[in-house]
């Protein structure tokens, strides 16, 4: 029958069509769509002991309506790496019960009663002992599963094959790896920032550094990635006294550099260090690059002796893992850089009394995290460039 | 009416069926299949005044026969790349008369005018002036068109996608680039290189630069390779007094690392010089790496104004060339060992009187550009190198 965008009224009898949903209950609907793409519904039963999630992708952006249309194939990106995800980090992504190709759709667990990480952040909360180590670990698990240590050679190549999203990876290649560093109509910024943003259009040297890690994300199919792995897709919370962390809404899913989804993970946790430093609300903010990259270690270590290709040595991990330190950093970088001088800017500091200061601070860290990550080798060495910005 | 195994007598009936032979004439088939993999065969007019190839994959390499099974989809990896070539160096491959994807045949010039150019390097003969230039600028010619800095970024993922090779791909991946280093049952060598066959499995540091290389082999997917660049792979000769250069063959192509192509040709340069060396007829073979990386590099500067993504900076394009040129000596170094104590040798070492002391120099020099390919940093410094071995 074809796609068709379904509305709050559509949801009970296409849950039903589905077989998700018995016939004998009252459904209730409502629209919570937040994001920038999507639509999303949440239906929970009248006496509310079940819920699910429908999640749709239209044809456009969401947000900006018909006139900036999208594929929305993007889904499909988005139901491929949740279930790579699924046979090896279950516990780190909602539960899926069910992808709807022809209509791009997918049935969800309701993670209502959970809160998005960087809303949290931003009322002040501190990360707390367990979200910086789910997701170090979540993108150890998927990475490795999805590399040549992991996987296959020929399904491997197939993955590669099946997951390439141009629509999608064009949109970072533009919006995250280059407008910011030449003139663009997407770029946008405090007026108390125009001193850096000129500085940062002329700098020659951070320009080729950004055009070497464009290339990278181009060229370098280590692993499936997220893709887009910000404090705004991570859900966290409690479920019957434990923390429960989940990261979702991995559309911009593709084979690239590791890096790409740590780098993203530490811009945010370091944008966040800036907001509460600014706030005088500082607490575990200065720990989670550390937390998050020790366990992304720890995990992917822990992977290394069940590798499927044993000619990839001990001595080969060390290297490899230190590239991937390394291309995070500079990810790092062009992310917080971006989000500033950029098209889309972060909350955490757009909505500061005075966004200015710790908007410089991060600018100049995002800088020194692109050009000098082949120096910068440990956690003390970010922590020290962190301390010495004024 | 489905695949079937073309024999001499089918020829003429086949290309009548295809078009691309008229009714009248008379049509006479020679097979000259001469690689390991496929089958090809002359067809002629009686009167000599008209000659086509015709190349088929059979669903086995052909020399072992059935017993080795292989996709005849090699063939379909073999067109795309022609298809390709013909874009930008359509001077530089066999003109291509017609793919048929469903016999898996290629329908091409008559090369046999020409001479391979491993034959007449063994034969004695130079190089010429030609040879290693021509080469050079195929490999910039066919890798700038395909890379991100000559092609639309949703192409080139298409061309990504459609081009992974998951069969052909592990053969270089286990042959060339990781049995010669363990213990293989593939695995062969000249008694006179015992000693050296078990000091390169021992060699730890040896192993991982290997790793490191066979990774990037795995998941660079900088522009679209012939995949299999040897001397083996080229034909030379002279038509109306013009030197003619034929790169062909490149049933190995997929979207790699730019330096696997220049490596492999590499290699085979330095192993004819020690051939040469060795019988004393050493002429020109010293100065093919030279050339050919000259002709790469000014070829792929030429096109470097021409690029559809400004962002690619000039100073970008310096790292970009000094990493090809990096990586082109690892792999040049792989090429070489595995050529020595991996499962196919080369005929250049072989056919010496006694190949020993000319393999034991090779070996030896494969080694180095793996392990040093980092400090090599020009020309010079590999003509050191060979000038220093014992």
């Amino acid at each position: 029958m074809g796609y068709r965008i379904l509305e709050t009224d559509d949801i009970p009898g296409y849950l039903r069509e589905r077989g998700h949903w018995g016939d004998g209950t009252d459904i209730r609907v409502r629209e919570v769509s937040d994001g920038n793409m999507n639509r999303v519904f949440l239906a929970s039963s009248g006496d509310g002991t079940r819920s699910l999630a429908v999640k749709q992708a239209l044809p456009w952006v969401r947000v900006a309506g018909p006139s900036w249309p999208m594929s929305p194939e993007r889904a499909d990106a988005e139901a491929r790496a949740y279930d790579q995800v699924a046979k090896v980090a279950p516990d780190k992504i909602p539960a899926i019960h069910g992808y709807d190709p022809e209509n791009y759709a997918l049935v969800m667990e309701d993670m209502s009663d959970l809160e998005v990480l960087r809303t949290r952040l931003n009322e002040g909360e501190p990360y707390g002992p367990h979200t910086s180590a789910r997701s170090g670990e979540f993108v150890a698990q998927l990475s490795f599963a999805t590399s040549d240590f992991g996987m296959p050679s020929a399904e491997r190549k197939a993955l590669i094959a099946a997951s390439v999203s141009p629509e999608l990876c064009k949109i970072t290649e533009d919006v995250v790896l280059s407008e910011p560093y030449i003139e663009h109509e997407h770029n946008h910024w405090h007026e108390g920032l125009d001193d850096l943003a000129a500085e940062f259009r002329a700098d020659t040297r951070l320009r080729t550094e950004v055009a070497d890690l464009r290339h990278t994300f181009m060229t370098s199919a280590q692993a499936l990635l997220h893709g887009d792995l910000h404090t705004g897709s991570i859900m966290v919370g409690e479920r019957e006294s434990a923390h429960v962390v989940r990261v979702f809404d991995p559309e911009f899913s593709f084979v690239g550099p590791v890096g790409y989804d740590l780098g993203l993970y530490w811009a945010n946790a370091l944008v966040s260090q800036e907001r509460a430093r600014a706030l005088g609300t500082l607490s575990d903010h200065a720990d989670q690059l550390r937390l998050s990259w020790e366990a992304f270690e720890a995990e992917f270590r822990r992977l290394w002796p069940t590798r499927l290709d044993a000619f990839f040595d001990d001595a080969y991990v060390d290297r490899f893992l230190r590239r991937v330190w390394t291309e995070s950093l500079g990810y790092a970088g062009t992310e917080i850089v971006r989000r500033i001088i950029g098209f889309a800017h972060l909350t955490d500091l757009t909505t500061l009394p005075d966004p200015v200061p710790a908007s410089r601070r991060a600018l100049l860290l995002g800088r020194e995290l692109i050009v000098r990550r082949e120096e910068l080798s440990d956690v003390d060495a970010v922590r020290a460039v962190v301390e010495s910005l004024t």
